[in-house]
């Protein structure tokens, strides 16, 4: 067993602490990976407070991670010491379920292992990747190409897949009319992952503050959705609406936006119960749907797709010390895009 | 302008009367068509009775409607008389806007001009098949085959194509595991044309009642939604569930039974906003979609399709003078599965 530093949660409502927890040892399939860089995603904030369910404390969380490989099992073959290697919201999944086996992991039947507050295979607590050190089976952990710097990698773990996902699942490329809504972490990845991929996007934002980001990250248009003609102007318009807010929205009206067999997404996720119209489905043959994440087999292709594209995130790199204080400010959507925290200042 | 005898609702409140109606004359494109049998759809109660908004009375229903063709106008090509002939839920559409070449004019951006109840291009209001005749531009005239009887292919034109339509787009084939909610004039034709399609098919209705009809028409499996087991016995089991009760049910515990990248697809249409949690989406990747009827190509490609494969509604024929009361039987489900009138009790 390791003992590394960490931060984690003693409670829902006290600060993140520095502290140490324990990593299990190395075992046959396991790789050890020095931390370098932990995105800070809003699901950890939802999580560490209780917001999703209730949580063993004290808890560490953190499920975007990159690092090196510093240690390998005996029965490693995908990976080697010194690998640049990241890794995301899952650590692992029961490998036999219809969906498993087809390389959909993040919807395993019988629950992925989340990489932080989930029962991991030995019984114990996952703990993320706020920490100097994760232990993790080779299968889930994927390669970080050399081209993208480590700090803007973190967040392509999550935020990158999240979005990449239903993109490449809705087959987004040249011709595809694609809105995203909301531009914050996921926000600013679905657009230049969109645009990479060709297609014509179009951000949608409560206002027109980030509007100039907006179009420099890849966007073509920016619309404030406070101003009811946004709309008018703009429906039965897009093939694909990526929503990445979490907070509830009027889902009919965003619905009256989409062209013939249009769809909505939501990979944002509000707890409470959203009403809809089933009107609002018939015109245009339209769907509204729901994505998590993205499989192990298509995190690789994101990450390889980002490098091709020389894309990656916006971050703002800090100190382990002002967790705290970041996670105030993603309440406020007060970053852009990422917080990604230096875990050498954990050492 | 040709005057015929209809059956008409004087108001939202009176029963149906005997009366005559003004057919225009038959222009160039027009086709005269003698109506032999015209479907009970539920939709035209909903509208006489004012429950879909407000109309213009004396109004005439009707869009499942076959017969002959007794006089073409100078510039058909498609149709001769003699033909056997239908028309479904629309009779003209904008034929400009990007669904409409795409051929899907159910969906015109403009708005399809419904076979009654909806403005006509000459300014009058558009008047039904519970009438002896009717005059119908020919590009929204299918062909019944000869196969098919008269009567129990009228259904086809609305019930037939609106299941036909999402079973088609959703690519339902062999290996497909479907599920039809709600065994109804829809739901009975959405079994025989899935089943035909090679799916596993699953009727999920309230209570076992038509266990025997439901198997009889092609389902595998029946059951009963009142017992909260088939929600756990049929979880993650379907690739589309194919929604035909108009009345609000819970959309969540539905979604649960979706596989992966499963869809719902609502044809029935309550008016009621319905909640809806976005976590239920989550899982598989589900997708909750409406649809409405189909495009002209489709519907002739149904027809022909239900030649093919020896089908039609199940029928009670019944005149003129039944209508109110076949109205009444259709709102307590007393029908198995389509009224059709038979408008020979009309001349």
């Amino acid at each position: 067993m390791l003992t590394v530093n960490a931060y984690a949660a003693p409670s829902a409502t006290d600060p993140l602490v520095p502290t140490t927890i324990d990593r299990r040892d190395v075992g046959t399939k396991d790789v050890l990976i020095a931390i370098r860089y932990a995105g800070i995603c809003h699901s950890d904030i939802h999580t560490v407070r209780g917001e999703w369910g209730e949580v063993a404390y004290p808890l560490t969380v953190g499920h975007e991670i990159v690092g090196e490989v510093t240690e390998v099992g005996s029965g490693v073959t995908r990976h080697a010491v010194g690998d640049r290697v990241g890794v995301g919201c899952m650590v692992n999944s029961c490998r036999e379920c219809e969906n498993c086996r087809a390389g959909e992991e993040q919807y395993c039947l019988n629950g992925n292992v989340g990489t932080y507050a989930a029962v991991d295979r030995d019984g114990t607590i996952t703990q993320g990747g706020y920490s100097t050190h994760v232990v993790v089976d080779e299968d889930f952990v994927l390669r970080v190409p050399e081209t993208i710097p480590y700090e803007a990698a973190a967040p392509l773990l999550c935020a990158g897949i999240t979005t990449y996902s239903p993109l490449s699942h809705w087959k987004v490329g040249p011709g595809s009319r694609v809105a995203v809504v909301g531009l914050g972490g996921l926000g600013h990845m679905a657009v230049k992952i969109a645009h990479a991929m060709g297609a014509e996007v179009t951000v949608l934002s409560q206002s027109l503050r980030k509007q100039e980001d907006g179009l420099r990250l890849g966007a073509k248009h920016y619309y404030a959705t406070s101003d009811p003609a946004t709309f008018e102007d703009l429906k039965n318009g897009f093939d694909l609406i990526v929503n990445t807010v979490s907070a509830p929205i009027d889902i009919d009206a965003f619905l009256g936006l989409l062209a013939l067999n249009g769809t909505m997404v939501n990979v944002g996720a509000p707890p409470e119960a959203l009403p809809l119209h089933v009107f609002s489905l018939f015109g245009n043959r339209r769907s509204f749907a729901g994505s998590g994440i993205g499989g192990i087999r298509e995190t690789q292709e994101m990450l390889d797709f980002c490098a091709e594209h020389e894309l990656a995130a916006d971050v703002e790199v800090i100190a382990a010390d002002r967790i705290n204080e970041a996670y105030e400010r993603v309440l406020t959507s007060d970053v852009r895009y990422r917080f990604v925290i230096d875990i050498s200042t954990l050492a």
